[in-house]
């Protein structure tokens, strides 16, 4: 068990005082890496860094406001030959009132890369279950995300640009792009992005898309499953897309996603790194949920067209 | 005279090692900041604070490594009634060697805003000139400038998204736009954006359109005058938008677009606070200049046809 | 002489506006890095870097706020063979009314490390004395802070976790751990952590623990000398723990430890790189300080008694 505490700052939140969602989500890969990458080091071999594969679908259970402290505990609860599992708890103080809240529970998978080689996949030294029921729940829990990993693919689809002069409350109009270029303090010792780094960009734009939508204060509710397909190296600039798929009266929810090029490499082209759908909700200065203007359904990008039917098949599923 | 001492660190620099210009930009402006509004509130009435309305053209003359000591001096060399003119001297020092040498030399124009109500011009305390030659060609600087900034009016034209698959070296393939949520740290005590952060924005902008345009180490060798035309408030959305337009076989002219919005006051539509031409040039791994890529005609965006034709006006001027 | 100046932002600040003593503590240590690397430089031999090896005593005289522009001038006082001292000093200047006043003063031990091999220990040129009496006093010091930094060996004992449901106001209470991945940006050219980001981290540590005790606005009144026992390296994991050892009516004494592992070669185990008593007082909401509740003897923890023990002893001398 590894535990972290961290007064949260001004610019970790937004102009209400909530902190970010994609502070969150930093915070907890940190924690995960530290004791995934400490673990994997402990028998002979090749030094390895732990490189982030997965999170399954995280909710935001409470918000964080500025000048609260935030206990970050996590734990390794399975390990496979090749991944382990990591549970993060983010615990948020007040320090004045005393006054302690669950602000979130994520659940974290990690592959331990070679340093010599990042391309080689280590082997993971088992830990010791309290209980055969325990070692059995991980083992679900590792064969369901396993399969939902190998079925799903990086959604291949172009992003395409918003139309010249969106109407209000379309998708266009609130679509929304970042470009980042990686430094060094983005990076782990391999050059390659934290997995945090990635998740609080692409929160950061979410944000900006809900904020365009409905023009109030808004937060992260929760993050869907989000699998890393592929690693992003010190260097590249990275593009994150945001765009409305999907509004009910009382949440958005936006997808994500990731692309990636190299500056020093143009001929290898962009590819998709991530892909993920963040869900946000609209609050009033006591912080308390308000409506969502409903999605226009104007000129549509073709794009977005197939984006809005496929959520639309997963939420019938 | 006031000063300041900086050692360069990883994450102020490109991969190759050189510091960003847009990190320059700040230290300057950070710098001109301090001096003015010390200067402004050295008499009686509210106090106020140095609002940057304009940078003459900048040039880099040499490039900044990870491990220097930058040295920053700003100097009030002039004022009128309502502004004052800062020269601030970037020196860059090898501590290791010794060795020293001019970075960066900057001219910039502040205008005092009152702290009680930002939209109110303060006076400016007239400084002691050396001589009157000094004093005359102050004068004819400020006259200079307030002419260009009267005539040069915010670039009305929109930004035209990329067209989607854009042809390798044309104006499209390298445009890039990036968003940014205005935090605390970004803003004076006013509320305000520092226009240091600002051009430190651009410049990020500008040096990934250059990069995508000629896939090599790039850096900042100089920037047009800029003029702030509207500021910018805490809580805002900016969208800087670069894109070519000229480019000859030794440098890159990329013209960068800060255009803003109030995610709460959504009614107000969006404004240009800035616009300006930066050019870059490409380095190989000695810092020896590479020639540039031609810049293809190919489907060229109404927006930016615009823009080569002012741009090619200016340069028959 | 250096000189540094910077404007005191939103996220170097507490909630009440008063800017953190690890902020203070970071730039007097990257001032005297620059005064004592420059001048180890200026002789032929290896390229060195000044390491800290020694912070004395160093008290807050006045709290810095938001909006104020920090001046910090650092001189170097006394050289040895292997060694020098620099005595620096921050003023912090209201630029809105132009009062001045001395916020820190502190006196701060280097060795040259060679760039080459970090364990060699450059000599280190002599300077010029204003005065007999002058290089006497230096030596003085010299010898009393070589004396006690050979004494001090890193307090050896184990970090006791809090336990299960501490009592208010008990040690157990208040104690807090921070973990920290060290990245590029937290280190020197050598790839080791500069002193003043280890110390910002142990004040933000202490902050949290005195928080806790009294649930107000605390600041930072004053640090016990520090001793650098051992370096630490880029892609370690710093663990900071504060725990209260002594409070009396107005102010808490708070231990803080830093321990350090490599999370690729775990079996090499933890070490204790430095360790410090900070001495925080609580404010009220016009910063007039406010009595401290007492120190309940709950269930004690084995470790912090030894250290209250050893603290009072220290009190008696």
């Amino acid at each position: 068990v590894s535990s972290d505490r961290k007064i949260m700052r001004p610019d970790d939140a937004n102009v209400a005082g909530n902190v970010h969602g994609g502070n969150i989500l930093k915070m907890i890969e940190e924690a995960g890496c530290i004791v995934g990458t400490r673990h994997c080091n402990t028998q002979n071999g090749d030094h390895c860094l732990a490189a982030l594969v997965r999170v399954e679908k995280t909710e935001f259970l409470s918000p964080v406001f500025i000048g609260e402290v935030t206990h970050v505990t996590a734990e390794i609860t399975h390990t496979s030959k090749h991944s382990l599992e990591v549970q993060v708890k983010v615990m948020a103080e007040n320090i004045l009132t005393g006054a302690k809240k669950l602000a979130n529970k994520a659940a974290l998978w990690y592959v331990p890369c070679s340093l010599q080689n990042v391309d080689k996949i280590m082997e993971v030294p088992p830990i010791k279950y309290a209980s055969a029921e325990q070692e059995e729940e991980g083992r679900k829990r590792y064969e369901a995300q396993k399969m939902e990993r190998l079925e799903t693919k990086a959604r291949p689809e172009e992003v395409m640009p918003s139309p010249p002069n969106p109407e209000k409350h379309t998708v266009g109009f609130s679509q929304s792009t970042l470009i980042h270029l990686v430094g060094p303090s983005d990076c782990t010792l391999h050059d390659y992005v934290h997995g945090g780094v990635t998740m609080k960009l692409m929160d950061e734009v979410a944000g900006i898309v809900a904020a365009r939508h409905c023009n109030t204060n808004i937060v992260t509710a929760s993050v869907d499953a989000i699998n890393f397909h592929r690693k992003i190296k010190k260097g590249c600039v990275v593009t994150v897309t945001g765009r409305l798929t999907f509004v009910s009266n009382k949440s958005m929810e936006i997808e994500v996603l990731v692309d990636v090029s190299s500056i020093l490499e143009a001929q290898k082209g962009k590819y998709r790194a991530v892909s993920a759908f963040f869900t946000f909700i609209s609050l009033d200065k006591d912080n308390k949920p308000l409506p969502v203007p409903a999605l226009k359904v104007g000129i549509v990008q073709s794009s977005s067209k197939v984006c809005l039917s496929f959520k639309t098949l997963i939420h019938n599923l």
